[in-house]
């Protein structure tokens, strides 16, 4: 490693802005109010479930949280997890990391609280952090009448009216519809919800979905049977929700279309695989997941553009040829378990060879608070650096007929581009 | 990075003759006439329709296919693929890569027609590559009777008698016969092909196959019910074909044999997929896409010597294991989009670590114009040149009761053993 | 490559002591007595058998297995496997590598042959190669009652109760009963089994599984039925060997919990793919194969510890999050043909970043003789001290906000825990 080159980058990188395009940050509770909402963030209720050797289940006081978690701190020492929980610590408690493991349980808590009670806690995450604004996630029966800060762009989360028969009766509830008559009143109904977020001006609509499935075309009458069955209450098979679930997204693809607002799909994940599992830390994907089944969705909405992030690593290089032949496929960032150093620093080259640099978008976070933008932006810059000072030494040793040359500055403008440029033009917010 | 070696290794390498075993190299106008013959190149068409957005239709005219793809290039820069592009034009229009962005258009292309349309171009393109020879595509029914050039192999494609119906008329007509009649004809005309490379001294036979294929064994009885109605012009189903493809492809391993030449299998593309793309730019693979459909091809033709290239990135391991135990296969190059860095590094160092060094072939162009093959070698000398260094920095800290040390001479020597005598002595040809 | 550090953590990693937590060491002749022992091992037999072109058969006698090998090592120069032997001839028959290439075959043979038959051999090499223990692969009816020696600890290898159909009649033998007689009765002989193994002190049971084997459950009654066809003699189709297989996994499974013995899976290898191969030369994986088949399995024994090791690399990241996630879950090392630097590097950086650092075990040899143990764990070492000084460097330039800090002496006891705490803590032997 050039470690002077790699330091230079990063302390580049470290100066700009930051738009983080997918976050869980709440709308009117964008930071942390108690310690307990950051250390109870899944990836530290998980790695302690997992460290603990039995499982326990997961108090909901957070105090206990913070119990829960602390003892298992140590052996996450290393992880990058941890470093995440660390670099808040540095940045807005102005906590060190050795203190975590020096001082004691009580005081790291006390002097934590205060920093988060403090009076100007909030604009200091968002000053220290540099953050332009974030994407949120919202349910499509959230009210975001009172939002004001526009920094927080809202993002329409779509998966419950595929997968998830009670959107019918929320639908109903929030326009006084029956949405689940017809599928007439049913696109109505969803329509409006679109209607709704556009107006908010929403930076995208999106849904997870989970390993291999397989976007099949469903005629109108076979769909209309089974929004009846749904809004009677009855309970699908599997197969049925499917067919369902494949319905609602072609009908969500063409409302995107119908107000010109990206789908963003998050492929891969498999929802409570392991019964012992705290919330949210119960998911896995599976390294045979491939993204074949949407290539009708994509060929059909070629008006559609569709930012993809995948929980998988083996499906990279697949992500990275259709965003290379598509023109409206963008792979989007490293996800969740893919977002560790290995799999951010492979994947990252080979996009930076192989695709056009406005086809794909750098970094999210991902957090479920605002402190954690920061730090994993942090993580993903560091890996970057080193990423882009191989490739410019690359280009010293190449030669101009062997490579392009890339200096400091060209490289800074390809991370401007990536992280700060492709979020509004492929997303087209700000 | 060892700058300083991985620069003299590159150095090296870069005075090494080529050998090109797989091309689309045009017999008889293996240089482009025109600059659009290279800008129309699939590598910049695909880019150019996906960078845009929105699908575009590719003309016909190659001024024309320079306007299609010039606006596009500024967003390509520092992609392997404009670096190919680059490379020619360095090379052999003595434009450097900087005047393609400050140079007017009208300019560079005027300046790259001259070179193109100059006396002595091809023998430029010959001689500053310093290429020994290449293995072309060769449609079993074309016609190399006045082939001259003993740099240009033949190798026989033989896709269409496994995977097209009009391959039956296409025997019919160059042989005067009527192939579809019955097995036995069909077999006399196949070895009729396999007759005629073998006097043009093919390089070997080769075929392209989709994912997951799987090469069963057809009993004659249905091969010729079969034969039978795809002769009489009937339009098979999916299985029907599949099924006609398994039997040729034993028949084709069994004319290899007889001819013995290597039976060289293209694995794991998917064509036409996106249905908005310019030609050769809808395919992709899948990355669950495995090997293990061909253990029973493998094992049958003990005597038949199969390269193997594939596509994916995910079969890496698999395909360098398949080389490791199996004294017939031979794991080839780095094809498609698995040939970037990224894959290209990892796969070397794979394949070089476990394999025998006899067992597989560093690398091929896939170009479809001589101007190709010069820059793509140098985008994996490149990191032929990295991985190399690395292993020699590795055996330098490893002492040799650990790691066989490796110093500048041994590495030259394992580049030239992969590049060059193992064309030789898998492929059988010069 | 910083070689300095590198090189720095090399040597303190090499005077570590070893545990090796999976062998194929014989109880009774832990070392090779003759160098046909070692040349003979499979990784040499079917590397030769592979470079020949054609297949041989392998022969019998130890000095023709030599001969067998001889003529091919030259085309293994640079390979790990032949790593392995060479750190065999500098440690333990005192004859530098470069004298395999340059001395008469003879003179080598013989001074191999001196070392091997010296008397106080065997002890050299544990003392050489500082091993604390080793565990062994024994079957469930082998006699270990001689064994006197605690550094050879018993691993139960289940596989035959699951698969193989002489296992009825040789639990019968060893136990004097009609193990095949019902449920109850084959039970009660396969808890002997674990008895037994369990006053030995044995190390963990373990099981080889096919890839994408699925552990569904089974009635009793179905097993009982399969139970009552295999005593009978009856040769059970594919779909019933594979349900008796399920059977007999949740059974073992159920015994590890009563003798409190974690279950190491040993999961993807295809056996016998390769007809023409040699002994142990003949399996592959396949690049498809996941670990999703296993979810019911790790639900249903929440109190049985499961170090599992995989042979395919497309796997890695999907076993490290089940190690993240789940509390039961361990990754072991890198396995077969996994075992190669790219593998080994990539998958020990995603756990390091990724997993409590007391969830995962560093490394085995799986050799079938003692002498593999140190060559092998020196590939590892050096891929460790690559990795660790990579993490150290990032850890200078990142900063403590963004990345945990390491320095040799942390980096050293990162590698002490998982080279030996963790074969103690997780597998419960010493």
């Amino acid at each position: 490693m050039n470690k002077a080159l790699v330091k230079k980058l990063l302390r580049e990188l470290q100066k700009m802005p930051i738009v983080d395009p997918h976050t869980h940050v709440r709308a009117h509770q964008p930071v942390a109010t108690h310690l307990g909402d950051l250390l109870g963030y899944h990836y530290y209720t998980e790695l302690s479930n997992s460290s603990r050797g039995q499982p326990a289940p997961l108090p909901d006081r957070l105090d206990e949280r913070i119990d829960y978690v602390w003892p298992h701190l140590p052996d996450l020492r290393g992880t990058v997890q941890l470093d995440w929980m660390m670099g808040i610590s540095e940045a807005f408690f102005d906590i060190p990391r050795k203190d975590w493991f020096t001082k004691p349980k009580k005081e790291v808590i006390r002097r934590a609280q205060k920093a988060i009670e403090g009076k100007c806690y909030e604009q200091r995450v968002w000053q220290r952090s540099n953050i332009r604004y974030v994407v949120m996630t919202n349910q499509f029966d959230e009210d975001l009448s009172a939002l004001k800060d526009k920094r927080l762009v809202p993002g329409l989360r779509t998966d419950d009216l595929a997968f998830n028969a009670n959107s019918i009766g929320r639908l109903d509830k929030i326009f006084r519809v029956k949405a689940g008559e017809s599928l007439v009143s049913w696109r109505a109904a969803v329509a409006r919800v679109f209607d709704n977020f556009r107006d908010l001006a929403m930076a995208y609509a999106a849904i997870g979905l989970p390993p291999n499935f397989s976007a099949v075309e469903v005629r109108d009458e076979e769909a209309a049977a089974l929004l009846k069955r749904i809004s009677n209450g009855e309970s699908l098979d599997a197969q049925a929700r499917q067919t369902w679930a494949a319905f609602a997204l072609d009908e969500l693809a063409g409302q995107c279309r119908r107000v010109n607002t990206p789908y963003c799909l998050m492929i891969g994940a498999d929802r409570g695989v392991y019964e012992h599992g705290v919330p949210s830390g119960q998911d896995q994907f599976r390294c045979d997941a491939h993204l074949r089944g949407y290539d009708r969705l994509f060929n059909k909405y070629p008006d559609v553009r569709f930012p993809v992030m995948v929980v998988s690593d083996t499906v990279g290089l697949e992500l990275a040829t259709a965003g290379w032949i598509r023109h409206n496929v963008y792979p989007v960032s490293h996800w969740w378990y893919s977002n560790n150093p290995t799999d951010i620093r492979r994947e990252l080259r080979r996009r930076l060879d192989v695709l056009p640099r406005t086809k794909f978008i750098g970094f999210h976070s991902d957090g479920y608070s605002l402190e954690f933008t920061l730090p994993k932006f942090n993580t993903y810059r560091l890996q970057l650096a080193i990423v882009l000072a191989e490739r410019i030494e690359e280009g010293q040793v190449g030669g101009s007929a062997t490579i392009e040359p890339l200096n400091l500055d060209g490289a800074l403008e390809l991370a401007e581009r990536i992280l700060l440029r492709n979020c509004g033009e492929i997303l087209g917010c700000r």
